[in-house]
């Protein structure tokens, strides 16, 4: 016996409202499916914190901009309810765009400031689109915890102000960036890859490991060397076209001249053709 | 004995959240507070919904402009507890800035399209300070039922929008507009007029009576005719100077060329020095 599909947004609420009236505790894993290695270590931890455990699949189209990857991104709906299955997930939620967004829908939630720097530069429109879905997502399911990957960092930050600003009553969980053995961090979006690119990318990987062996080892704590040993390493080992090298605040993410002990996010975005790959590190 | 008074956003979390377990059936009435008899019906209104009634009295920073009235906005509360008290509300949630605004907040919920025309033409950012701190209330008070009035239809359209967008579970609830004898919307905002200026203010109700008579009398449909009748009247008649007369769908708030039955709405703002009154029908 598997989890239960949920295809209707009022019926995923229902449900969700009927479990917590019980007094069960309910955590959810919000995904865009193409569920990999990542993603399963998000829903264990899920599985951990709850007697209700709901996965959404949900590639919502509002954090897609126009010329986006929305049309082409992975959809792999058996196998993720595969996993969904092996680990013990108990709803699967998987609502359709009209639901989601009937006709005449209007309502953004945004989060100033956090939006604008590092993936918001290149991504102006996306994380409204993350807001306003997550927030939903939120109202529809209830939980008591909420997991994210730090993969996904300023999302992560982004939505636990969110969460906090909008007194919606959940604990945002993050988990650790899962890997492939070379450092590559798992991402669905690693599929566009070819072979030679893919055997590029885990310089991203490597330039912020080399980085955290520059402030530990050697003390060096201005954000400008560290970037530009970052940068160099990226043009000099691949062919990927960097959008942003970005070193901040892991509270405001705002641009930090000096790396801040326990506050400091590494992140990066890097190009291969039409592919862009997203990395950080907390140091 | 009176109302509880809640200061604090977690705390009024905690309490609404203990009546709904409870299956406790909870009406908020969302207000600035300087209440008058168009708020006593809100809350005879929501008395008469719930087992536990919660009015909000906030005096929302994020709904002003700069330039606009916050500072000498009326604050009666003393006046607002005994007319709580006389009514039967068991909660007065009344925050400060502070635990509603927390440092470093970010997050602002905007309803697209309909917060665009009528008041938001002259006040671009007020209904997206509207939506936010509604969603908050409805989030920390977690009603079963919102009481709003049609004086502020275009608020109680974005909120139904609003609502239905995010799926917050709460059936918006609206009360018809209560008058002076002379026929003028009560408003906190009245108190700022002079004499000469209050002795002139009921031409708003007055040119949108006269539009009625209009459409049901002699069948006119024409809204451009319909306009140039109510703003012509308001010019002849008061020294008052008009901010808009708009007649609008009442589900899109778009301009609607001829009258439609039961989807139409008349709506005016015009000042008196720098008082803003508003006031509409439906037809």
């Amino acid at each position: 016996m598997g989890p239960e599909i949920v295809r209707e947004a009022q019926q995923m609420q229902r449900l969700a409202t009927r479990h917590r009236r019980k007094g069960r505790r309910i955590a959810v894993v919000p995904t865009m499916g193409a569920l990999h290695e990542g993603h399963r270590a998000l829903i264990r931890e899920g599985r951990r914190r709850s007697d209700v455990l709901v996965v959404t699949i949900f590639v919502n189209p509002a954090q897609f901009a126009p010329h986006e990857d929305l049309a082409r991104y992975p959809r792999t709906f058996d196998a993720d309810l595969s996993m969904c299955r092996d680990e013990g997930v108990d709803f699967v939620f998987a609502p359709s765009d009209e639901t989601m967004y009937p006709p005449g829908y209007g309502t953004y939630v945004t989060v100033e400031d956090l939006s604008k720097g590092l993936c918001g530069k290149s991504r102006p429109t996306h994380f409204r689109g993350v807001a306003t879905v997550v927030t939903k997502l939120f109202l529809l399911t209830q939980p008591d915890a909420a997991i994210f990957g730090w993969k996904d960092a300023q999302q992560l930050v982004i939505i636990r102000r969110m969460a906090r600003d909008l007194h919606i009553p959940v604990e945002i969980v993050p988990v650790e960036t899962v890997r492939d053995a070379d450092g590559l961090a798992l991402s669905s979006r690693n599929k566009y890859l070819s072979p030679e690119e893919r055997a590029e990318a885990p310089v991203l990987c490597r330039s912020l490991q080399n980085a955290r062996m520059l402030i530990e080892k050697e003390d060096i704590r201005d954000t400008a060397v560290l970037r530009r040993a970052i940068t160099g390493q990226i043009e000099r080992e691949s062919k990927g076209r960097i959008d942003y090298v970005e070193i901040v605040s892991l509270q405001t993410l705002e641009p930090l001249a000096q790396i801040a002990r326990d506050n400091t996010l590494i992140a990066l975005a890097c190009y291969w053709g039409s592919t862009r790959l997203i990395d950080n590190i907390r140091v």
